[in-house]
């Protein structure tokens, strides 16, 4: 029975309803998007098993999964006594066999196989469920956020790349945000890695390029030379981490410098196909092919996505691609699928800071009923209780305190209407109603109530 | 890089497509429900301190708490070599101090404190989150499951009684379950407490009469004995235990046996009226006054309610009661509250069983376009559009594969209209549209199309 004021712990957060209505204004269109698409909900289980998770976010990402100590007598198998001296992943690993999820796709591969013979494909799935990173918090960054996937898995179709994009711009200009779209293909990358002759650096020569905007050229050059790439093969190189242009001009070049590559090749075509789609499509968005886009994950194999808020420093709010064999690593190999993922906690900070939600989506209560005492109290009810069923969210204040205070509530929960019922209003049966934001009071009977509060739901 | 087939911890389920629509249905006919009274929705996080946790579900419930390892080197705090042979719970405490929620109610006592100053009195919140507990798994049981509370905090007015019933009657009548709800006292328990001189056992009264209907009466009496109560006491406590009648007669009963106990009293006052209240209210339940419910929960002090399915043996679908201290352990002291909880995954149970979701639920597109080929998909695609932005979900097939294909994909994800549209529709601007329910196929132009999609969606 501690008494000192509770917390939670570090990078978590609580949402207030006035939070939880603007991410539920996020998520019900993004939901609605999804949808309207023909993609169906499915949801996992906050924890996997290990043997899920480890191995599949790197090195790094291992260390950032929480686990879950073995319930009962997790000492049990602790193969000697151990303490701050001992290995910690090997007694991590004697003790927890669990883990909280760290994105939603690992799961969804793993959805996809264990499934396999219960679900459709061409399986166009969509989750949106919480994640959990033992990150170091940070502004902007949690330990427990939000992710909107959207997967369509089972055909090598470039119609999905194409309906993921249309989805994305869909979402954003209903939420009025502006975006930018940069699309790139991993197999142009590969492509580059052969065509300088380092085929099995690809890893290296993305994670490198992936710094240009930040690190700037020279760093950039200096990481390539100690991961053990030749001065040569940089100086292959160069021209391509240097090119501008139009997306013509991309293409023409790509074509010109990879000529060698089937592999680059392929992935010229391809990017070819789905930006020339688009540009059928009349979206809203500006889009970008940004031949030195390179997402950090290692299971894309084909196009890659990256959208950003226009003119918000925030980074990236929904990015993705495709992957030719997520679901191999649990035994279900040749399946290739495509997805992207929105990041909620992002979208709702470029939301704030450009002022995009809606003014009204803060009140619950549309009117609310003052109460003077028993008798009234009822005679209330049973209209609170009509309109209710109208879908007109109604309350009665829980007691006869005095009007002032009942009215000060109503304003500090944003009530538009307040219903006042005494004696004489109950004898004529009529209804005082204010309008909290004028201030005016009207007498009105039950079916204008319901007219004038309706109106501006 | 393991092959074998995946699988999930026990006692947590994947939710496939069909399952989450109606998963969804249940929710959200809650959720509105909920926020018609003027309820509003917060959310908080997956994890809490132990030390927000710890105490407060008993030393059973303190084994039951999903811990989380801490980050980092977790052993540094051990304090000196452990094995399998020490105690469990001290070393638990060394390496873990955060923990999954147990409940959705210490976590809001807990929100309540925290925010005491950004929410508003009476506050009337609900929240829908899943909570995990390390029970044994079993049918019905889960380790991960999902709560849905609502509740008023900061006001003793009766009229928050009145209105979770009202609240709960009008969801189980809007899902189409018959409800009994069962109504009792914790002050009519402590008067009983009271009256047979055992006022410091009212903890072990209540959980043997809990007991009653499972055991039967001599058992009940045995625990009682072994427990410390003596003969005498549970003589007086007998003709408590076998009462039975109409609702009147329990009162009338309750108030000659207790007319020494002023808690007692007050708890018979109180439980009249609501149920007197409750009677004007025209509700489709059938109402109990069951002087034998004691709930489990310690934290309870005046009414308590208990919801069961009519005719379906699956025990209690939702539950609560007023608590008038419940944010004491965390500083915040004499706040009362009162609320309710429904049990999704049992309601879930009882619409299977009892076949009460409405039959359209699974399908989630509304119109397939079959592919013949990229031209032809072009054309489609901008149909498609439209409809989608007249919120009709619409597919495209992914590829021009053979057209009894793409029958069975729209036939296996109960999509109930295809559009064909080949050279000829298109050089008419007509529509092919075929009826996958009734096999019918007629050329229709698209407005025609919309019309029809729509009326049945």
């Amino acid at each position: 029975m501690s008494s000192r004021k509770p917390t939670i712990p570090k990078g978590t957060r609580d949402f207030l309803p006035g939070e939880m209505s603007r991410r539920e204004y996020i998520f019900s269109i993004i939901r609605r998007v999804f949808r309207s698409y023909g993609y169906q909900p499915i949801e996992t289980p906050a924890m996997e098993n290990l043997s899920t998770l480890l191995g599949k976010y790197g090195e790094e990402g291992d260390k950032l999964l929480f686990r879950i100590l073995n319930s009962g007598n997790f000492l049990e198998n602790v193969p000697g006594p151990v303490g701050p001296g001992n290995d910690v992943s090997s007694v991590a690993s004697a003790i927890s066999e669990k883990g909280l999820r760290y994105d939603l796709t690992v799961p969804f591969a793993r959805f996809v196989v264990q499934h396999q013979h219960e679900v459709l494909f061409p399986f166009k799935r969509y989750q949106i469920q919480p994640v959990w990173r033992a990150d170091r918090p940070q502004k902007g960054r949690y330990r427990e956020f939000f992710q909107c996937d959207v997967d369509a898995i089972g055909s090598n179709s470039l119609i999905y790349e194409v309906e993921l994009v249309q989805i994305a711009d869909r979402i954003f200009s209903e939420l009025g945000i502006e975006t930018v779209i940069r699309i790139n293909n991993r197999k142009i990358l590969a492509g580059v890695a052969e065509t300088i002759r380092q085929p099995d650096k690809l890893t290296e020569i993305t994670t490198a390029i992936d710094k240009l905007e930040k690190a700037g050229l020279e760093n950039v050059m200096g990481e390539l030379l100690s991961s053990g790439i030749s001065e040569a093969s940089i100086g292959l190189l160069k021209p391509f981490i240097r090119l501008e242009g139009k997306i013509k001009e991309k293409i023409s070049f790509l074509e010109e410098f990879m000529q060698n590559s089937v592999i680059g090749k392929k992935g010229i075509e391809e990017t070819r196909y789905v930006l020339e789609y688009l540009k059928g499509l009349d979206l809203k968005a500006k889009f970008e092919f940004d031949v030195r886009l390179a997402r950090g994950l290692n299971y894309y194999t084909g196009i890659i996505i990256e959208i950003m808020a226009k003119d918000v420093g925030i980074g990236s709010i929904c990015g993705g691609g495709r992957y030719d064999d997520l679901t191999g690593i649990f035994g279900l190999p040749g399946v290739s699928g495509v997805g992207i993922s929105f990041g909620a906690d992002r979208i709702y900070d470029v939301m704030q800071e450009k002022n995009l939600f809606p003014a009204n989506l803060a009140s619950a209560t549309a009117i609310l009923f003052v109460n003077f005492g028993l008798k009234e109290e009822k005679y209330c009810q049973a209209i609170a209780e009509r309109l209710r069923g109208l879908d007109i969210p109604a309350e009665i204040y829980p007691e006869a305190a005095k009007v002032k205070k009942q009215l000060e509530y109503a304003s500090r929960k944003s009530i538009p209407y307040v219903a006042i019922i005494g004696e004489e209003e109950m004898k004529k049966g009529m209804i005082m109603l204010k309008n909290m934001a004028t201030g005016e009071q009207s007498e009105l009977t039950e079916a204008d109530v319901i007219k004038t509060v309706t109106s501006i739901q």
